[in-house]
C-alpha cells in the first residue's frame, strides 16, 4: 500500500475524487472554462455582505436558515418547508444522495452528464445505473422510467446544454412513483423551463438550483433545493448528522440580497440568453456542429479540427475552455458564454486558429 | 413507516441527529449558551470582506484555499500541506470521521464529550467505542491507548473545560502507531497548551481547531486540521468527494485576515481567561462545584439547586446556558465565558435565584 494513504479509510483508499475546472493563476484569461456568469452580482449584495459583517460575525448564523428559506419561497410562491439551502448545490447534491440513495435504492443518471454523479454514488456507497445517451445526446427516457432507483437528471443537461421540457419530465415522475427524481436545474434560468411548477403534483420531485450560474455568486457558495415537506426534512437530517451550521451569516445575507433584486436578475439572464444565441450562429458558420443549449454555455466540436487541439491553442492564446478526455465527448469543447466582447475574443481567436491549422 | 419518510434512505430513517444549542429570536439574552466570544472579531475582518464583496464574486473560489492554508500555516510554523481548511470545524471532523474511520475502524471517544461524534459514527456506520469517563470527569487514559481505532478527543473536553497536557497526549499518541489520533482543539487557546507542538513527531496526530471560538467568528463558519501531508491528502480526498468548493470567498478572506492578526487574538482569548477565573471563584462561593476548565466555558453543578431548575429559571430571567438532560451530566450547567459585564448579571441571576430556592 501506498505510505502515504496508510491511515485512509477504505471509503476513500480507492476513491476517484471530482475534478474541478482548473481555475488558473499564471495569466489573466478570457475565462470561459467553469460556467461562470460574465456579469456581476446584484449590487445589493455587497451591500448587504458590508451591513453583515460590521454586525454579529461572532455569533453562531441560524442554523435553520429561516429567512434566506423564506426569501426563495417567496421568490416561488412556496412555503419555507419545500425550501432547503446549502453550501453550493454540490453540497445540496451530496446530500440528496445522502438522503435518496443506499444500498437498496440506486442512483440512475446518463452516462454524458456532471460528472460528480459516478463520484458520489462511489462515495456514498450507492449503485449506479448508468443510462448511455443516444448518438445525439439525447436521453433515452424510457430507461429513466422503471422506478428502480433515485433518478438524478441535470437540465439542461451538462455538458451538452440539451434542456427536457415539462412534458418529459412529467412522464418520468409518474414512472417513478416510489422514488425521488432530482432534477438539476444550474442551468435552468437561461431558457428552460423550470420543473419547480409541477411541485405541488408530485412528492417525489426535488428540484435542485444554485446561486453559483444565473445569480453570479459562483464565489458565495449557496444552492438550494425545492421539494415537498418530506424530501426537505430528510436533507435536513442529513444536514443536521454532517454540519448544523453550513451557510454562514455573510452568505446567507448576499444570497438574500440576489434572491430579492428580481429585475437584475431577470435582465442579466436574459442577456446570457441572446449572446449564447449569437455565439451558436457564429460558431456554426466557423464550422462547428453545435448542440442545441438552454444554458450559459455551448457544447461545440469542429468538423474537422480535433477538440484536445483546439483547447490546446485556445489555452495558449489566453481563452480557457472546458475539455473532457472522456469516450464520446473528446472532441467536443464546453464553452461557457461570456461579455459580448468575450465571445467575439473567442470567435476571433477560433478563427485564427482554424487558419492556421488549414 | 412513517409516511413523511417514505422516500428516505436507510441511513436516515433512524437517524438521530445532533442538536444545537439554541438560537432563541423571542428576545434579547444574555447568552451564554453556544460557547460564542463575547468580544466582536479583528476589525481587519469587516475591511477584508467588504473588500471581497466589492470584488469578483461571480467567480468561484479557489478550491485549493492556497492563501488562507499559508496563513494558517504560517501562524503555526507550519507548510500548507500540513493545512485543510473546511466550513467549521464540524465539517472538518465529519470529513475526519469519513477519512479515518469505517466497518473495521472504530472510533474510540469517552461518553461524556462533544455530542456531535456519536452522530457522525452511526451516520457515517463506523462502530463506536465508548469510553467511561471517571465520576470526577477525568477520562481513564488507558482505554484510549488500545490501538483499536480512531480516538476523537476534545481537548479541552466539552463539556467539562477538563484539558489534557501534553504528556498524557503524547502516551496516547505513542499507545496508537497505526491509528489516528484527532485532538479536537476547538476551546485550546483560552489557556490549554496544543498538541500542534507535537506534529513533527507523529504523522498519527491531526489537531483540529475553528474560528469560532477564540477568533470570535462563529458566524463564518471556517475550521481547519493540521497534521502530516497524508492525513491532509486524505481529508482533501474526502473534500473532493462531496464539495470541491467548501469555503466561499468572503470567508476565505475573512478568516484569512483574522489569523493575520496576532495581538487582536492574543489580547481576547487573555480576556475570557481572566473572566473564566474569576467567574469560577464567584460561582464556587454560591455553592457550586466548578470542573477546572482551561476553556471558555465552565460546567457547574450547585450543592442544592438542581441543574434543570436553574437552566430554567436563569431562561425566564434572561440569560441563556446549556443544560444537557442526559445521565450523569444532568445536574450541571455549561456557561459560556461572557464579558465581566454579562457575567456579574449571570452571578447576580443565580443569587437571586438561590434565594428564592431557599
Amino acid at each position: 500500500m501506498d505510505d502515504k494513504k496508510k491511515f485512509w479509510s477504505g471509503r476513500i483508499r480507492d476513491a476517484a475524487p471530482y475534478v474541478p475546472g482548473e481555475q488558473p493563476k499564471d495569466k489573466k484569461y478570457v475565462k470561459l472554462n467553469t460556467n461562470e456568469n460574465p456579469y456581476p452580482p446584484s449590487p445589493k449584495v455587497a451591500e448587504a455582505v458590508a451591513a453583515v459583517a460590521r454586525g454579529d460575525l461572532r455569533l453562531y448564523p441560524d442554523p435553520e436558515c429561516a429567512d434566506l428559506r423564506r426569501a426563495i419561497g417567496e421568490f416561488y410562491g412556496l412555503t419555507p418547508d419545500h425550501v432547503f439551502v446549502g453550501n453550493g448545490s454540490d453540497e445540496v447534491l451530496a446530500f440528496s444522495f445522502l438522503a435518496f440513495t443506499d444500498s437498496e435504492t440506486p442512483a440512475v443518471f446518463p452516462d454524458v452528464t456532471y460528472s460528480f454523479y459516478p463520484v458520489y454514488g462511489e462515495f456514498f456507497a450507492a449503485p449506479c445505473r448508468i443510462v448511455p445517451v443516444r448518438e445525439d445526446f439525447t436521453i433515452p427516457l424510457e430507461e429513466l422510467q422503471k422506478d428502480d432507483g433515485t433518478v438524478v437528471l441535470t437540465n439542461p443537461n451538462a455538458p451538452t446544454g440539451i434542456c427536457l421540457g415539462l412534458t418529459d419530465v412529467r412522464r418520468i415522475l409518474e414512472a417513478n412513483p416510489h422514488h425521488v427524481v432530482i432534477l438539476d436545474e444550474a442551468y435552468i434560468d437561461f431558457g428552460g423551463e423550470s420543473a419547480m411548477k409541477l411541485l405541488p403534483e408530485y412528492e417525489n420531485l426535488l428540484v435542485v438550483q444554485t446561486f453559483s450560474k444565473s445569480r453570479s455568486l459562483a464565489g458565495l457558495r449557496v444552492g438550494y433545493a425545492l421539494g415537498s415537506p418530506g424530501l426537505i426534512a430528510a436533507l435536513t437530517a442529513v444536514k443536521d448528522s454532517v454540519n448544523s451550521y453550513t451557510l454562514d451569516r455573510l452568505a446567507l445575507a448576499a444570497a438574500r440580497a440576489s434572491v430579492e433584486d428580481r429585475d437584475y436578475f431577470y435582465d442579466t439572464c436574459a442577456a446570457i440568453a441572446k449572446t449564447r444565441e449569437k455565439t451558436a450562429e457564429k460558431l456554426k458558420s466557423l464550422g462547428f456542429t453545435v448542440l442545441p443549449s438552454k444554458a450559459n454555455f455551448v457544447f461545440a466540436a469542429h468538423e474537422t479540427a480535433p477538440g484536445k487541439v483546439l483547447f490546446r491553442a485556445l489555452r495558449d492564446r489566453g481563452v480557457l475552455v472546458r475539455y473532457f478526455d472522456k469516450p464520446r465527448i473528446d472532441n467536443f469543447l464546453r464553452i461557457t458564454i461570456g461579455t459580448d466582447g468575450e465571445m467575439e475574443i473567442l470567435l476571433k481567436t477560433l478563427a485564427d486558429i482554424l487558419e492556421d491549422l488549414k
